[in-house]
């Protein structure tokens, strides 16, 4: 076992503090100086960085700090024996192990940083006197170091910086082994990113070695010629689609657990996030926990109040839901609709190709008000944690991208009833937004990089007039600083890029899923791009972006949802494709097969419902070992507990007498 | 609060002795009187009763006793905290009282009774000599008491005895209270029955309360002419019936969660039945839990093998309800068309009633052997305890009812095409249904009490020779012993008379639900009779049948998918009725008001399955409590737990070096 408690640990977060300009003499006062011996005092390995155009003071934290602070912070972490306990220093062997041999898993450390470095409060009993390019700043007594100078614009920001050694060592063993296909260093991502972005990945790995089935399938329908029986290949290819997406979602659900198993993660994280993590204060309802502890021993006024709060939190989602749906009804679908109808009826190319330009540019700022609309709705629901307020959003940001997406093909499908050019369609909304996607994904954060890049020379130019000659970044916790941060494109609230990434899996799947028996081979397009977009994401992640704030959820969440409601919806489509695949002529009767295909429909749909109860989410080893780990903890401490609750409840009634 | 521990202790197990004709004239070795003996020394109160044809020890346990037993049994409670903890004997105050203010639940009680009485085994040196009737009985060393006693048939059944006391009062509070319709002292049955039987009358009284509604509806449709809307009125009442339906399976969920809140069952007693559990030794697969003792340290072998149990236990579970439901197609249904279509040439009546009477016998055989074969396939099955067994049987032989009842009525409404034949078909079989099983339901089993008293007076009248006067039963423990049991018509494995109720109850619901459209009224006529039911069955348990066995199980179990089975078949036969309806012409064409009803089903279907989502299955206040539970226990032991786990792995460590 490797110990890396003996290592030196390495810098993990960035402090980016504007620079002075003039030098201050008073050593003592300076700003910059009292922030960098406050972290000392702390207990920070420090290092100061003169940037071009910034300061950074990099942290690392030795373990004992962090095992400190996660003490102060009542961090809880599973054990040897399976439960949850509060963390404390001297029993630090009690707790398991990260899969890399660390104590604290990355998320827990950021915790730890955070609470440290806004932990700084002048102790003293006067006010200090801070300077900063001349300006004279007063830190009170009691006051929060980081906050006053965040609001006097000093400290500019914190983000978390990489990991050399590490990423290095990541880009090799996995941004750029092409030739593993969809293998993936899963454990080793979780370490570098926190548990959501590793099971992105391998949620992506799965599906797209799942997928390689169904590619082969498709194109081996596309390329034989099956004579007489190519009608029946269809229905076929349609079911074996249909048991394929029903039985990979549940086995994803299994896989999940089964990695949640190995890894350390606390399954009170996400529960208790709402009372610490600072985060959820967006909350505006007060939370029925907060009013318990008034009435604590009114039991049926507490259960009322909970009900109300439970009901009226219902109700304000219910409501925020209707107004989503209804809005994207009322004014998303009638401007598709004219788009598509436009682009129908429009002979001329150069018109055609000037109203997708406008499209384009107006569907981007539809889906970024369509976001900041359902943030602001989303503030009044009482979901329980910041994870479930950003699976509320990805419900129904996500109407918004289904109705944009799928209308046009739905509309081509429906009105024109023209297998050819649903086909046509399909493969040009294929390969564009496999190519678009990807080149805007990569390319529009480089170049952004490579702008703030060149503002900060162009400036420094200016300032030093010298003419000539390229300036060099000396600091690579400054290009760090440059590099584009993992932001959603709707919004930096509730979702971090990963909405991006699955909102695009998701989108394919609907495609290729809902329109299969219109073009099997779709499905080799899209295993084809997914095998790229494995490393490219990794890529991005490891090369491109800053390292993202780790978060706590460990599930897919709200998109395994979207997933099986998309498979629901495609059992619908493809059985009105088959409809009028066989209908040519328009009679509308409900012959033979009519009453097959409305049959089949059926059956599927029952299948899709009754196959999560064949199939448990949870494998039957991880569920023995908790079973066991429950025992065991109930066994060690079952005497001392009951002694301390009969002598409680003894003393309690006693009082009551 | 009411201490019934400074009560007496009530009598609540009988065990039943063959009354020996001669009477021994060595006391000392007489076999019933070491019997009593033998468990007064273990502390039972014991009641001799000499009856007509047996003799019977009637047993009680002092809370002690009962203590003592809990504690051997390691029996598994709730305490004040929310864990659950071992039963220690000193810490009997830790531990959550019962509603009505008893330590111990009915079916916690009926464990220990059993374990003590078993638990006799002679301990002596030597052998003990037993007499009966003559015959000497050797009961040797270390041997078990009882099951020797049963094996020479001198004991000859043990079971629960009704509380008088408590059972008045049941009668009166519950059994005669008419004028309470759907309310009932659910915790009062919980304590008294248990909560599987208490379960079962709080669902049919909710079920019930919510029909009224829906019965209001269909009588109001039934006898209001709506003029021009007449059309439009039964898609409504069919819409508002399913979203009923969903609704009430939901909120079920709910109150379910609710009464378990309040009673304080062990959730692991179901958990942990497979092992401890005499009636778990059914299940031939050996269970992982005990090969994993072996290879305790090898994690891999382990998992493998889990997984290997896991799907095997699968595979078994599919092979059989394959058997099934193949078995179910090929063999019941042409038997079920047959009669139906026989039933429906004949024209003369009296062949139309010979030929009901021989279906009817028929079917009784029919259904029995079903049963047994679902019992014998369920024993290769590896389900987790008896419960998930008993709901894999309700699971098969509910497959054999369905076809059974409904196939009649199917064969009528599609090949006939008739609305007013099926009308009559149904109130028919409502009617019939309803008269006959309450008879059946209340006068058999009183019917084979009466037939048992006569053949007990009539054996006793020949031995003695009296010819004249009535032989009048003095003791109530031997009228108990001749009352019938609850059993299910099934078979006595895996489930009992409550099999029977739910049955009753899951057909009527598919019944009324599934041919909604074709007659409304219905549901008065259920939620009538489901009135009389609450009353009836409760007569029935109080006065006409002995105190069942309690059951582990505290939910509805497979039933309540049984119910929501029945409802998405009832959206899909409502609409193929309404087509019908409206299609009077027969032109089968796709027209406007064809494709509503089709869109309409699909917006049910995805209601049906997206309200659980809506709704979570368990009140905010219930959850809370938990987790506050949780914390507490956490909080108070998480010291004192964190040492010993470090210190443990402190030195396995060690060991390893």
């Amino acid at each position: 076992m490797n110990e890396p408690e003996n290592e030196e640990p390495a810098f993990e977060i960035a402090v980016v503090v504007s620079r002075s300009v003039e030098q201050e003499k008073d050593e003592e006062s300076d700003c910059v100086k009292v922030l960098v011996d406050e972290f000392q005092k702390v207990g920070f390995k420090v290092d100061r960085v003169l940037g071009l155009a910034d300061e950074f003071i990099k942290l690392a934290a030795p373990l004992e700090l962090m095992g400190r602070a996660a003490a102060e912070l009542e961090i809880k972490k599973r054990t040897h024996i399976g439960m949850d306990l509060q963390f404390q220093v001297e029993d630090s062997e009690a707790f398991v192990k990260q899969p890399d041999g660390s104590t604290f898993s990355w998320y827990e450390r950021f915790q730890c940083y955070c609470h440290l470095i806004y932990g700084l409060v002048n102790n003293g009993q006067w006010a200090v006197t801070l300077k900063f390019n001349g300006k004279k700043v007063y830190w009170e007594t009691g006051e929060n170091l980081l906050q006053k100078l965040e609001s006097e614009n000093i400290v500019k920001q914190l983000f978390p910086l990489h990991d050399e050694k590490k990423r290095k060592k990541l880009i090799w063993s996995w941004a750029l082994k092409w030739w593993d296909f969809t293998n993936q260093p899963i454990d080793e991502i979780y370490s570098y990113y926190g548990a959501k972005i590793a099971i992105y990945f391998a949620f992506l790995g799965m599906y797209t070695r799942w997928l390689l089935f169904l590619a082969a399938f498709g194109l081996a329908l596309h390329f034989i010629d099956f004579g007489p029986l190519q009608l029946l290949v269809l229905p076929i290819f349609f079911i074996v689609g249909i048991l394929w997406a029903v039985t990979f979602s549940q086995f994803w659900k299994r896989k999940n657990a089964a990695l949640l198993a190995g890894w350390p993660i606390s399954s009170t994280v996400a529960a208790d996030s709402v009372y610490k993590n600072p985060a959820g204060k967006g909350n505006s309802l007060q939370s029925p926990m907060e009013l318990v502890e008034v009435w604590e021993n009114d039991a049926i006024k507490e259960k009322e109040m909970f009900q109300r709060y439970e009901w009226f939190g219902r109700l304000m989602r219910f409501r925020n839901d209707a107004i989503i749906i209804f809005s994207i009804i009322c004014l998303q679908l009638p401007f598709e609709l004219a788009y598509a109808h436009l682009y129908e009826v429009i002979s001329s190319d150069i018109i055609k190709f000037g109203l997708t330009a406008i499209y384009l540019v107006a569907i981007q700022y539809i889906t970024q008000i369509g976001g900041k609309v359902s943030v602001k709705l989303i503030k009044s629901e009482n979901n329980e944690n910041t994870e479930k307020r950003a699976d509320s959003l990805v419900y129904k940001v996500f109407g918004l991208y289904f109705m944009q997406t799928y209308i046009g093909i739905f509309y081509h499908a429906l009105l024109h009833r023209n297998f050819l050019t649903l086909r046509k369609v399909l493969i040009q909304r294929l390969l564009l937004s496999e190519i678009l996607e990807n080149l805007l994904e990569n390319s529009l954060p480089y170049l952004k990089y490579s702008y703030k890049k060149f503002r900060v020379r162009h400036k420094k130019k200016n300032e030093k007039g010298q003419p000539t000659g390229k300036i060099q970044f000396t600091s690579r916790v400054e290009k760090e600083y440059l590099k584009p941060s993992y932001t959603a494109s709707i919004g930096k609230e509730l979702e971090d890029g990963l909405f991006d990434d699955f909102l695009e899996l998701a989108l394919q799947f609907g495609m290729i899923m809902m329109f299969a028996c219109a073009f099997p081979p779709a499905f080799a397009f899209a295993a084809v791009n997914n095998l790229m977009e494995i490393r490219t994401d990794a890529l991005k992640l490891l090369v491109i972006l800053r390292r993202p704030v780790p978060r706590a959820a460990a599930t897919v969440g709200a998109w395994l949802n979207i997933f099986q409601f998309l498979t629901v919806m495609s059992i619908c489509t493809n059985c009105a494709l088959l409809v009028w695949l066989y209908d040519q002529e328009g009679k509308w009767r409900i012959e033979p097969g009519l009453a097959a295909i409305l049959i089949m429909e059926h059956v599927l749909l029952l299948i899709k419902f009754g196959f999560s109860r064949l199939v448990p989410e949870e494998p039957a080893w991880v569920r023995a070992n908790r079973a066991r780990h429950a025992t065991e903890a109930q066994d060690m401490c079952s005497k001392q507990l009951l002694r301390t609750i009969s002598s409680k409840s003894f003393s309690e009634s006693k009082k009551l007498k």
